[in-house]
């Protein structure tokens, strides 16, 4: 196929990658036949300036044919955009992830600094391994956007007022006595390359969409297999809503006996509450 | 008159405020007759409700039938708002203010950090007093933004990390020898209180439209006279764009024998041109 144009989401072009394309459907978990079948339907769709929107839209219709979960996988970088416009759900959501990571977590700590008092997003701690992070979450809710090297900047700054005050605080007896306080950089977004170099010199650790590439965002999502219910099909967005502000943000809490009520609480019909179950059980078991 | 309230450009409802209106109508330079003149039409328009845009609209119309001048430096914050939508006319606009205070300065600099390399707005520089200065500009151009914290810790940690290469280069026997790296935040919206605290904890210096009281933006540009372009009612928009790519942007420029020819390009008759260049006069006379 010669060189084509397509439009991103930005109204920038992008020259038409069939190669990240088919990467793109194969990481949804379909096999190799289904996705030469799918990729067979879209090359055809593809003419200059076409949008990437489009495609991505019609890709997951075709995933979906196929099997609920591949098509969910596949949204998944879209799925958690709609935990916002707020960034709340999100560090929810982070705070889950690293739950399941072996961390304990609590959200939205008054921390005080030598010069400001500070409000922290996601606290991560392992007290076994001295762990203790302050984790800055930033969340984007548009494909395309970046986190730069402002945003990892600022956090070393804030990181940087906290523990001033932490290290006189332990000098004076405080707990924990062990370990350092640690800046951690949370995004779902991808960082610039600026953000990487800026991290390792003055020793942040970042966790990005695909960074680090053993131990990424998407990484840690699918090996745990910790889909936030915005994947999910079979709930509308009020539903899905009504299930963030109860703090349910991850697909296999939905099977827990404990959340039982809570589902019957959203309005479905018992049909329905059986697919919605198959549903999440299929995408936990990678089918 | 009765509490009443009036609608925000953000859209939320403020209390109309008759002592600050007549404030901001004196700092016109309107004699206090004409301020009472105007302000009696203008209350006559306040209902429940009214936009502070309306009003605004009003009182220049009223201070403009006056003088020109008043009704210039009535609306000096939104003439610094129209050097936008980019930063890099008001970084023109702050380097000449700053230089007619006396300092030396340069824009857009690349500084090499520790961690990265760095585009500094403006760098200010008084050798005699051994002051070098780099200077983060923040250009907000909607009424009503305040500069944050995010925005002083970005700061500070880029000069910390541009600070670190400097002493590095000055022990290897870079210029200059004396004095200290300074870091400084200069924006044209007012900052939150957070920004002032971290600012004097951390030994940042901000200039920002109302602070410091004795040395704000502001009162920099009524001292010394130093009204941009933009307040001009005898050019239009084209007009302005036209002088701030020329980086003319002081209307005291415009009066310079040098900048003659560049006035002829603009395509105004004659006429328009002594009208021009009396609105200039009549502006730095303070009548």
């Amino acid at each position: 196929m010669a060189e084509l144009f397509i439009t991103k989401q930005s109204g920038e072009g992008e020259r038409f990658d069939v190669t990240k394309l088919k990467r793109s459907l194969l990481a949804s978990g379909a096999s190799v036949a289904d996705v030469t079948a799918v990729l067979k339907q879209l090359t055809a769709l593809v003419k200059p300036g076409v949008s990437t929107a489009e495609l991505y839209r019609r890709a997951f219709q075709l995933l979906r044919s196929i099997g609920k979960s591949y098509a969910a996988r596949y949204s998944l970088s879209r799925a958690i955009m709609q935990l916002g416009p707020s960034g709340f759900p999100f560090e929810q959501y982070v705070a889950a992830v690293l739950e399941v990571a072996g961390y304990q977590t609590c959200t939205n700590q008054i921390f005080q600094g030598k010069c400001l008092t500070h409000e922290v997003d996601v606290v991560a701690e392992k007290p076994a391994e001295n762990i203790h992070a302050i984790i800055e979450v930033k969340f984007h809710n548009r494909p395309g956007n970046k986190t730069g090297s402002k945003d990892i900047l600022y956090t070393h700054a804030r990181f940087l007022d906290i523990n001033q005050e932490w290290v006189v605080k332990r000098a004076r007896g405080a707990k924990p006595q062990g370990g350092e306080l640690q800046s951690w950089l949370f995004t779902n977004t991808k960082v610039t390359t600026d953000v990487i170099q800026y991290a390792r010199c003055a020793g942040l650790r970042i966790t990005s969409w695909d960074y680090p590439a053993d131990a990424s965002f998407k990484k840690m999502i699918d090996t745990h297999l910790l889909y936030p219910i915005t994947v999910l099909l079979g709930l509308n967005a009020d539903q899905k809503n009504q299930l963030l502000r109860a703090r349910l943000v991850l697909c296999r809490d939905l099977l827990e006996p404990k959340n039982e009520k809570m589902i019957h609480r959203l309005g479905l019909g018992d049909r329905k509450i059986k697919l919605l179950l198959n549903e999440v059980q299929s995408l936990l078991n990678g089918v």
